[in-house]
């Protein structure tokens, strides 16, 4: 383990190193706006469209910063990690472009879509049941098989640092803005949006969105430590899994507050992102809009940051259609 | 009728006065790039997203440039049209951001969604069978009944030097093409580009891509003259009308190939940019992609410009999904 960081001692010179390494394999993605969802909402939103990363995903950033400052010696023996899905596709990204190989453990009901780009971008899924606890265990053996440097999809502090250089590029992006809100799920891209906000932009405030059928982190945050569940169920798959210390310390530091949202809110809102920015979104990125959508009293006249985490969809299987659930 | 100018004494500074007239109304696009397709066709694609626009299609650029070239006088009476839809809705965009009414006539059997957006932007519906006679007999009425300015969806100059500030920024953006390609129904757009490209960037190919089952403009272009066919059925439903005099002269003169695809490779196409470029495209949007992956020998080792006409789709009616046709 490389990371002996903690994510007490990340500085902004870690996010602005980040970003250097990670610009030849990264996008600098575009920031949209809908005139018609400003009316809605009373806002300015200003969506910052990480779904129009290569591989789909905002996780990229934090995937490459860890992949591409390994010391060669260790990066010969490849990268493993445990995800729902975009971060294990986008550390295969980063391991391709490297070179290198990458194992990942999957909840066996993560979408098809993002299994499938772990195996187009040359990474090896195990399979694990949908719990915190199996993909642990499942992790250790795979860990112990390969030898591979483990990163950890949102606990470690070069994953963070990349993160955080999402919402660098939004403030220079759009000059400035009252509030940034992203999905929280182990609260990675919050941690790295805390990191860059609360240094470049400190009256600009930071939210969360959570879906309220895995509101840990809302829980947590209002109980002041860690609250963690087991097995969440939410059609918002990319935000199943828990806080941990190193997401916690900016979390609690650093967030002005967290908002949810219910199942068919989320569902309603990716719709609606869909029909008016046209943009495939996942549902774990539609949990911010709905909560905007929710909570008008706390966004009205504010130009507002949205990050759009991500757009790994099962086109197959989109949960406003009848009989098909978001769980794949 | 303003639009005294014909298609022949259009110049490329009708697109430059266009593009200054309608700078306030529509959005410069970005354009975006998948590795994944550009490996599957060995070019590099430039994507240049006009289903990004407000209206979600690059007909705001000449519907704005029609509307806000009206002197006061005319424009009081409001505009009219017909249109398969996203003419019709951008019509009533631009309209709306004058202030002025704007009366459509379309097909019965147009998306829901433009539908839903012309009356979302004030425009009124009058509707007709999905046929060109049916369209211009019921359009007669209307204008004859309104009194509003007629803007064409396509044979207006005013609109072709509308639709001409698409490529000009595209071939900023991307630094130059060795080739453009365009969906054609009734060529508004390819005759922009044209007209754009030809003065621009006279090395670059112009292309067109056209459904098999609505492939008018492909027998028109082996033939030399117009052939009209008065009710294709195609699910790209944005392509059903045929050339007519004024895109016909760009048509002739200044594309160098037509292309075609069938319903299937459309579909899939759709679902293919949908997947890796994370964007909502109509299926008339698809068509160039479908013909770029039929013809690799055209565009292999090229730089190529595709334009993404549009976004305007029934979310409830995928034309991938089981039981569900495309025509709404």
């Amino acid at each position: 383990m490389l990371d002996t960081l903690s994510a007490a001692e990340l500085t902004i010179d870690d996010m602005r190193a980040a970003h250097e390494r990670i610009k030849p394999h990264i996008r600098r993605t575009p920031v949209l706006s809908s005139e018609y969802l400003n009316a809605q909402t009373g806002a300015r939103l200003f969506f910052k469209c990480e779904n129009l990363q290569e591989a789909g995903a905002f996780k990229v950033r934090g995937a490459c910063n860890a992949v591409f400052g390994l010391p060669d010696e260790i990066a010969g023996k490849g990268v493993c990690t445990h995800s729902s899905g975009n971060h294990a596709l986008s550390l295969s990204y980063a391991a391709g472009r490297r070179g290198i190989p990458c194992n990942v453990v999957m909840p066996r009901t993560a979408p098809q879509a993002k299994k499938d780009a772990v195996r187009r971008f040359g990474g090896t899924i195990t399979e694990c049941e949908p719990s915190t606890s199996s993909r642990e265990a499942t992790f250790a053996q795979v860990q112990a098989r390969t030898g591979g440097e483990f990163v950890h999809p949102y606990n470690d502090p070069r994953v963070i640092a990349g993160q955080a250089t999402c919402s660098a590029e939004m403030l220079e992006q759009t000059g400035g803005l009252d509030a940034v809100i992203a999905p929280i799920g182990g609260g990675g891209m919050v941690s790295g949006t805390c990191l860059t906000v609360s240094n470049l932009a400190p009256d600009t405030a930071i939210y969360a969105a959570e879906p309220q059928q895995a509101d840990d982190a809302y829980r947590s945050f209002k109980a002041g430590r860690i609250i963690a569940d087991d097995a969440p169920k939410t059609v918002a798959d990319g935000l199943l899994v828990p806080l941990k210390e190193n997401t916690w310390h900016f979390v609690s530091r650093n967030v002005a507050d967290i908002f949810t949202a219910s199942e068919d809110e989320i569902v309603a809102a990716m719709k609606l992102a869909w029909k008016h920015l046209r943009l495939v979104i996942e549902p774990s990125s539609a949990v911010p809009l709905a909560t905007i959508l929710n909570n008008p009293e706390v966004f009205r006249g504010k130009r507002v940051g949205v990050i759009l985490t991500g757009g790994n969809v099962d086109l197959d299987k989109l949960p406003w259609l009848a009989g098909q659930g978001g769980e794949g």
